[in-house]
């Protein structure tokens, strides 16, 4: 039996859209520490690794890892539901091929969704070490990637000399971002070598949904290496990103 | 001759976007006590009827019965540019075919709507009990109808014991919303017998328009038996809407 | 060299929005005395004259005329960028076929837009006397060109005895909008004899884009001829557009 209780259904419903941008279906699993999912986008470009330890809910009971797998998009529209001031249930029988959604509010509403049978992937995160480490407000580093997205299909990140740069080229002209610690908006940075990486905008776009549940995100990246992207939730948890390069053509 | 005065007149226009989801033509009948309509919808599924009284104008002035026929999706459209703080005036000489609709705010503006010969259709309301009459918040019961939108084209309501459910299943999963007297939620409850019944939830979206012009909906049903769904009006008078039930398939 | 700063990049934004409603290329004119624009929408029935003198901008440098040739879709999406709180900086190097595009905030955002080679179009401004001149709400004014909207593409202006007829007929009905002086709505009127004219409703529309940087509007117009509409910015400089004249069909 696995019953877990969210003080706020809309950061569940912020959970959802961040995966579901990316993920079509998935297996959350559930144990009594908490509740994991790691998945990949079907082009296995990017990942997602969600962490929601038991303490980030208000009730919180899972005798035995259970997975919990889902068509993300019908998760996704039972969570456009969720209303203010409304507590999330999430509940399934041990012999039940279907989770209860429950909103507890003015009054009670229980979707119920049916279960997929996904098999077991077993997924690593990529275990690889990053040059630099930079904390950014999230509003901040959507509105480079928004910027960049006016011009072309993929970002140039640069770190060096404590600055981040968010630069992008195309027929339609040239952006370029420059978030310093001068300006306050490079909260923290941590820097072995500098490092440059080139990136898409549609994953990076999709990934940045995230920023509706955290206020500070944290990019990890080296030169032509995988970027990853940080969220940490204010209930506790985190969501994490891994995004693949893309090789520059200069 | 014919003319109304309407303090607001953006509760004409709530009034003419609830008609219009259901009917595309129709004929308003003005006579010395008020104006009404009575139509069906096209696939003759959904009647609504409307009656303002003379009292729920600020000036009211007809000597004799008068049909008013309009294409609603016209009149919407003219009530689209009804603005805040302007007064409606809905006028009608004997002899023309045009009613005039002015809004009078900083502005004089007038709109002429042609108007059509729809010869008479003499439609009565259906004269069926009710086994159980249910009032409830119009948001609340709103709410409800969309919850069950997420998995099905229709709804099944049951109201036994004091407790109204709404309930939906389909291949996406099921939806259980109970609104009961202990959350509030069910502001009275009236019934003969427990009853259910299934309806359409496209039709019940479109009749739920109307929540806008009342804070409170009244829901009266039988089982198998068509739905009623009032909602009175502050300024005085009401829109009733019929709708047929669906034969439960099990 | 060539650069110029804005206070409010909102201000420049408004500026492009409404001349891209218009035109698709077009060269502004940079000199010592300030920015110009003068073009023709692609069918040459409208034409839209910008004049931003130098003491409307914050900091204003340009030793020697210069054409800015830009494709003002591509502006219009960098523009769209802009945040509040936020200067704007234009900027470019004599030999450079680039605009730099800086926004100043919490971040500092440089787009670089390619410029283009147009040749160079003398266009003069009509030099017709106006019969009639008249200063209202642009808000008022737009209201009542949406409400012509309603009932045909082409609306009638006419101007006699102190107030403004907004007039416009069709198949859906007729509208008839009055701005007099007595509600307070026609700021002045001047004229020197009484004056109607049939005007495009597309290009009003368009044209009244610019309502967004002027609470005034002055219109200008003699019967059966092209109508002058002026829009004065809050910072100095003004948009006018001229509108020729539709022939009556009765």
């Amino acid at each position: 039996m696995f019953k877990a209780v969210l003080a706020d259904s809309r950061v569940w419903k912020s959970i959802i859209d961040s995966v579901s941008t990316l993920v079509e279906e998935g297996a959350f699993i559930a144990d009594p520490s908490g509740i994991k999912l790691r998945a990949m986008d079907p082009s296995r470009v990017a990942m997602v690794d969600l962490e929601l330890p038991k303490a980030a809910f208000e009730g919180y009971d899972c005798s035995a890892e259970m997975p919990i797998g889902v068509n993300f998009e019908d998760m996704k529209n039972i969570m456009k539901r969720a209303g203010s001031n409304e507590k999330l249930e999430l509940e399934k029988a041990d012999e039940e091929a279907r989770l209860k959604i429950r909103f507890r509010g003015k009054t009670t509403r229980t979707f119920s969704l049916p279960l997929l049978d996904l098999g077991k992937e077993e997924l690593s995160a990529p275990r690889i070490p990053f040059n630099v480490s930079i904390k950014t407000p999230a509003a901040t580093l959507l509105e480079a990637i928004r910027d960049a997205e006016v011009v072309s299909d993929f970002v140039k990140m640069t770190a060096d000399q404590g600055v981040l740069k968010v630069r992008a080229s195309g027929d339609r002209g040239e952006v370029d971002v420059e978030i310093t610690k001068e300006s306050g908006e490079l909260l923290s940075i941590e820097m072995k070598e500098p490092a440059h990486a080139l990136y898409s905008l549609s994953y990076l776009t999709k990934m940045m949904v995230a920023s509706a549940l955290s206020e500070i995100a944290t990019l990890m990246f080296s030169t032509d290496m995988p970027l990853r992207l940080d969220f940490n939730l204010s209930t506790g948890g985190k969501i994490v990103y891994y995004l693949a390069p893309r090789m520059e053509s200069d």
